[in-house]
């Protein structure tokens, strides 16, 4: 592991943690003094960033063709007189009014074909080439007049893409995605579809239509061609935008923010058009639900923008304070700014970056979270948190393109998901997402990293591959399975695994779909679904006994060993954890649905069998360790999700980097704390 | 009893018990090993029968004239020479792409006033000429075509007829049906739909629209003449149908598949229709609820599809193991098939159907049960559930054509529900079908036949008529009702009785209406409403305390006497049970709704005193018995709904059918056991 | 107090408390017994006024330009003859269908731009030419027609104004208002509502859309301003029609039937284009709510519609005895419909009206309570209790033109819940004026009267303001409460005071804003919000603990003095309730919002502080007092909402005006039952 290299930064001569965020001067035009003060508040708070730009569109152009860079040739001014730097964004993401009123097209239609009225945010046609053509301009405009500000530290394309258009420019681009998938040749994508199913054959390319809810939604190869569309079109948009500015400035790297697991695109197939990650991060800290809980599923995410291109991200959106769109939006205890913002470091961020730098006065977000609130002054709970990760970050430049590395993978994979939540036999209880969650916690628990990968990524590295629920599974994936398994690795899986192929075709002949059945050992004939409040229970044969709910599959051994069985019902003594060894490997078959205690008990087992690395051991509940490395260098970061102090163990000599103090045995963290340690 | 004839068979060549189902060989047609497969499976599940062709017109007539009959041929051929008889669906329940693309009329409008794209099925206006035309196209070409297969058993008219479309056409359509039921009167009309509140007066009848949300709602003559003429032009467009395959095969029967108490449609306007009675019943097997009231709750359903036409019925379609479209979908335990399946028998279907013979490997049903899986085989616990109710139906020939004979007949009437639905008073809780159902439930459990009517219908030769909540009595009705009791019957009624006439206007002078005040001997001046969780009490003079919900009807006695009184409440001391000596018969009202004890103990002390016949006396709990009889020979159904072995005492000498064994005094039933017996 | 004057009865010639109610005979224009029976109910009944035409548009002019006055002319007369007066109302809350037909314009378009067929009321669109003139046209008809008749007592002004309607027309006459607003300067509308917030600028007036669903929803600037548009613009369509009927009948008064807090209306902008202020009152008695705290409810209303114009007002709905569309509609309990009535006249009513007078035989409103139900005779108790509040009123002459005299207001204002409505952070639980109610009712408790006010009203005259959740407050408003509480008086305020001001802009400088936190002592710097179910505590100095739920804002002091601080979490210790004394006057903080116990407390020792009057001092639970006086003499209202008879000490002797008896010392009041006393 010390072998590991560093990653570059991703600004080369500005090789530091960044701290920062989302910054919109064009609102303040007629009071310079705030202006000022944003520059005085930004070196208090330790902050070396701001994203500029993101919906000033209409101040850059207020008529077409018209523009007015003043407000940001100041704000690039400024921030770099300031010591900073700045990521500049493309307006995309809203427009102009003028551009909307003459080119209604730009706007998006929605599924039951009603056209948008202006108004809003991130809800353009991404085929229209008309607004193709003005992002590309504006897009342009600012590369050229920014490519040599010193300021410049990489481009913000758009924000937070999502969303669908069901306008005819999208109709068509669907028709001729659909036409070059399925090679011109209608009858495979009739039988992709099932079309003899209700009648559906098409006859014609132009018989094609999106998914609507005064048309079809029930074809389920139809329903996922649409998702999958959606993703190549948004990406397409995006890469029209990236090439703008990328033929002006092609050493200034790119990102867009990315949104977690959202389901609305597969962030997978992106990937490749962006320089380095980055993501917007909104935890509900101090809900009801268990602390550590919601720590683990943030955690994940964090995951999933590391393994997305295996290489430090960027937490480009994050609240300084509370949001203002929650059911509860609850204030962060004391710690809980900095343990949140350098969990994020912990897990391969290179950044801690904020929405927003300063509340707007009016409108929708006037009471969303920001460093400067509209008191003005530095004053504040928040100011003296955020200044307190300044000063933080301001010592961890070693940290910049360390990273953590993992034994183990967890599938997420969007292509399921959206099989998934299409399929209909499952319903309210579905939760592909939670489940996932449920199979990371007891790595998470035990200080293990986890890789998060879609179905399609190359696994041969791990010792442990997780896959939850992988209804959907293609010859391919599940070739790749098995060759792993054969090749000496250990696979998980679960009910629901290897049912349709990737059309959402059922597999002939027996789930789970093709080799798997060999691979597990085992068939799995039926699923029976559990009321809310009922359970099963999975008992081992030494008398263990673990609650189930929601889904018990019934399984056949052919080949495999039960390692605990159900305890109820009429399939009770029927296989509910089953292991079987396969070439060189293990693949452990997890029948049912469980509340948890199974899960972790047996990841628990498999994680001493192969022998995980841990970043430090005998973690007590609520806390969790992680380790970045690189370079020779290795930073671990400790974290307390308890609300009171809790003793930790450490395995060996550590340097405080927030207090240079030396640590070593016993220690001590507080109640919300994380501790960054280098190892000495 | 004895005396009863014995109903022809539908197929007069094929006098047996019909066990088969959905069939769709179009989705197949590159696989003929599956079509071949599917005869050798067939056989061995004990069917007969293949329901064919419901949603191929898409396959049947690929281009507009040009027709394809090759894979009929082949099902309705392989069919005929694996044993059995093909049930022909006419297609118009889904239709080809280029029909809704070149004729976009016959695609439904909603009630806001949106044309339907293509897609899902069910959804074609009733009313297009270009639609009548084509679907009779179709079904007369199918029937020259198989007229003389030998295969061809019935006719299945459509598919789960259901919806109403709002376009142009239909709009003109329901203005001439009201021009001819109002005589060509507008003022008529004005006065049925009192127009002279909120001055919704019609001057024209071009005038009139269906009701919608963004139009008129509130006006309950017109929603109810609007669901009456939904019905109307669905007869008619079924009618339509039924006449293209009557002009070539008149002697072939025909049947659509109903829904159950399906409130879209008033089914006793249909069955004149139709040949024989089929439905579609889907219980809720295994939920929270106790077992038994849903047995009951299906019973009834049974029920009321032997009641339309006074004769056997087919259980069209119902799943081999589970759905794929409730909250929860369960498997059926051990034994739940058979019993299911014969329920229906044992309430007087000839047949078990099922939807559906093999899964389709893809779209929305694809994980709905089968009696094929995608694994394939017969090898599953489906199949064998199914060749068990196979094997058993063989031996149920006798049984086709006998009747269960009921002195009893419940009213649940379709114009009432919507008269129901429609008041406004009343609001979340008004439950008439679960109310009914609980008036059944006293039957149920005693072994006691019901017909299930509607209020139109003749109930002369009855004992006893409960008529639970009929808040629409017409003056025919109301005197029906009085000859009833004057000619000696026992008629049950509740609160909310005679509100209404036909056209939802309120009787005047007291409620209930007209003379049904002096056959109850009693005038109803108040509704009041409880809370949620809110209770009243029903007592006795002998102290039995009975709770009552929902609803209290404040009744002044004229004549009646109080069998129960209200304990609670500033009506403590009023009635709350009433009956009534009239004529030669009695009249209860029960004014309030109770939990189910006060309705069983009273229905209970009815059916003694009447002496209504039991099919087997002393039943334990979660046990039913049912007879059917007919030319001389008696078939007694003992069925257990618990989930553990009851002990019933038998009246008699029987012989069990399914295992040729004599039987007498006590016997265990298994769990979820079904006996069928022979009376000897 | 007793130098109070009278204000004179809304008819000069006809100095009685009114009893009356809607009376629709256009329905019943082919049975005129029916008419006739109508006439002597009202005398039994006790009444002396009906409400005629208020949906009789239809019949009074059948065709365009044609008119049929015979069923009105016959209503006045009849009504007369009895010894009543009509209240007589213009028609436009339903049209004529010809109306529609010919000019679609006068038909409502939703938010979604949907333009509404034919059907329903209240859905007109309230810019249109064309409706402006018919309505205009049909009011002057009437007014000429009966002019001089002297039936003709007062004009009710079309029936329940409310919606909104958004088509072109309105779009227009939208951006006019706004153009006149923003004295035609574009920049100061996008200063307002803070445009450059996602590229929101405007560069052309026409560009500006109302708020829409498939547009534009959160510019809390623009959504304001469509809201005041949207009351602007029904005033200014009510003045049209006042106009009307004011060029023939200047002397005749107007009113229109207002709706308590309804939500979509600013009444304080509407009040001064009617003579005498109406309103419609549809309490849920008998609730599992405390019947207490639902009459306090009721009161806040009656009370604002007193303060609307410092005047009597008039009961113009309430409901005989159920309505038809709650959730649960109860029967009110025996002496709940005197209580009730009386409640109204209690605080400054001068009538109790019905909605209805005679049950509709069909359509949506038949089962709505009705003075006269569909048995059509007298003999019900819904009858007996009509006629005994008939019988009390009419020995409550006296009362006319009598007033509640306040030392206390509250403030709930229209823009403050609009604004408060719109914010986006509270989210679910934002309650306004639930928690303006919670705020009342310890002042309902002890007897002591309240005027409600809107925060633009002249307050210096009360001893004390309350003002819970004051989260809009404008220059102007803040500049009253600082003069209010510098020149002596007494203020109380909550959390979420002055944030932002008349167009949603957050205050600069800290919350609450301007001048207010020198008011106060204090700043308000985070706003934490609790889960549901979560709590807090308020502790004082001595050790009393009161929850808290919901919202706690974190405050320093600055000046200030803590009465109570909270009990837990990161904030133990800080203020929760505050006092600071300023000027000659004093002002109180509440920093979170409790559940009753603390604002209960708070207020009592204010009311003892400030010595403010009490109709009657010691009132037990479930009882409250209210004194009218004027000309003289002074009228004490003691009503019991306990479901018990509950003893009242009296604080001097007082005639019973129902028996005339004489009253003093102990007295027992029955269960809901209500006296009214006069001071001897």
């Amino acid at each position: 592991m010390e072998q590991q290299k560093k990653h570059p930064p991703v600004c080369a001569d500005f090789p530091h943690m960044i701290h920062g965020g989302d910054y919109n001067p064009e609102q303040w035009r007629d009071t310079p003094e705030i202006w000022q003060e944003d520059m005085r508040l930004m070196k208090l708070a330790g902050c070396n960033e701001m994203s500029v730009g993101i919906f000033a569109w209409a101040v850059l152009e207020p008529e077409e063709g018209k523009f007015d860079f003043s407000f940001l040739d100041a704000a690039m001014d400024n921030v770099y007189q300031a010591g900073g730097r700045v990521i500049l964004a493309t307006p995309s993401g809203a427009r102009p009014h003028w551009l909307a009123d003459k080119y209604p097209e730009v706007l998006r239609m929605n599924a039951s074909r009603t056209r948008a009225l202006f108004g809003a945010r991130h809800n353009h046609c991404f085929t229209s080439p008309v607004y193709r053509a003005k992002t590309a301009g504006i897009n342009r405009r600012l590369a050229e007049r920014y490519q040599d500000h010193p300021a410049l530290m990489a481009w913000h394309i758009s924000n937070e893409y999502g969303g669908e258009c069901h306008c005819p420019l999208c109709q068509q681009a669907f028709r001729d995605w659909l036409k070059e998938k399925y090679q011109g040749d209608l009858e495979q994508l009739n039988h992709a579809w099932w079309a003899d199913f209700w009648s559906h054959r098409y006859t014609s390319w132009e018989q094609i239509e999106s998914p609507s809810p005064i048309g079809e939604m029930a074809v389920h190869g139809h329903t996922l061609d649409w998702k999958r569309f959606v993703t190549a079109q948004t990406t397409d948009f995006m890469r029209n935008e990236i090439a703008a500015v990328k033929a002006v400035t092609p050493d200034i790297p790119v990102t867009t923010n990315l949104m977690g697991f959202f389901p609305g695109l597969d962030y997978w197939k992106m990937k490749d058009e962006l320089d380095f990650i980055s993501w917007d991060s909104y935890p509900d800290w101090h809900s009801p639900k268990q602390e550590w809980e919601m720590a683990a599923q943030i955690a994940m995410r964090h995951d999933l923008n590391r393994s997305l291109k295996q290489k430090p991200f960027f937490l480009m959106e994050s609240t300084p304070s509370l949001v203002n769109w929650k059911l509860v939006n609850k204030l962060k205890r004391p710690g809980m700014h900095k343990l949140s913002s350098l969990q994020a470091v912990a897990h391969g961020s290179d950044s801690v970056q904020y929405f927003q730098w300063r509340k707007s006065r009016g409108s929708s977000e006037k009471l969303h979270g920001a460093v400067v609130d509209h008191c003005g002054h530095e004053h504040t709970r928040v100011f003296r948190d955020v200044a307190e990760v300044g000063a933080l970050l301001q010592k961890l430049d070693g940290v910049v393109g360390t990273m953590p590395v993992s034994e183990t993978a967890l599938i997420y994979d969007w292509e399921n998901r959206w099989a998934i939540d299409a399929l209909q036999g499952l319903n309210e209880n579905r939760r592909y997402e939670e489940t996932c969650a449920k199979h990371y916690q007891p790595f998470w628990r035990r200080g293990i990293s986890v890789d998060v990968l879609d179905r399609s990524q190359d696994i041969s590295r791990y010792k442990l591959v997780v896959a939850p629920m992988l209804y959907m599974a293609d010859a391919a994936t599940i070739g790749r399975l098995v060759d792993y398994v054969k090749a000496g690795g250990t696979l998980v899986c679960t009910y629901l695994t290897g049912q349709v192929n990737e059309n959402d075709l059922c597999w002939l002949g027996g789930f789970p779909g093709g080799k798997l059945k060999e691979v597990f050992g085992l068939w799995a004939e039926e699923l029976d679904s559990l009321y809310p409040g009922e359970q099963n229970h999975a008992v081992t044969p030494s008398g263990e006994s673990y609650p189930v709910q929601d889904y018990c599959e019934l399984v056949h051994l052919e080949g495999a060993e039960a390692l605990a069985v159900y305890r109820d019902d009429f399939y009770a003594g029927m296989p509910a954890v089953c292991v079987h060894s396969y070439g060189k490997g293990k693949a452990y078959y997890i029948a049912c649905r469980d509340t948890g205690e199974l899960t972790d008990t047996l990841y628990g087992k498999i994680a001493d069998d192969l022998q995980l690395a841990r970043a430090l051991p005998n973690l007590p509940e609520g806390v969790t360790a992680h380790m970045r490395s690189g370079g020779g260098e290795s930073y671990l970061f400790i974290e307390n999700y308890n609300a009171h102090p809790t003793a930790v163990m450490l395995d060996g000599a550590y340097r405080n980097l927030e207090t240079d103090e030396m640590l070593q045995g016993e220690i001590a963290i507080e109640a919300y704390g994380i501790l960054v340690l280098q190892k000495s």
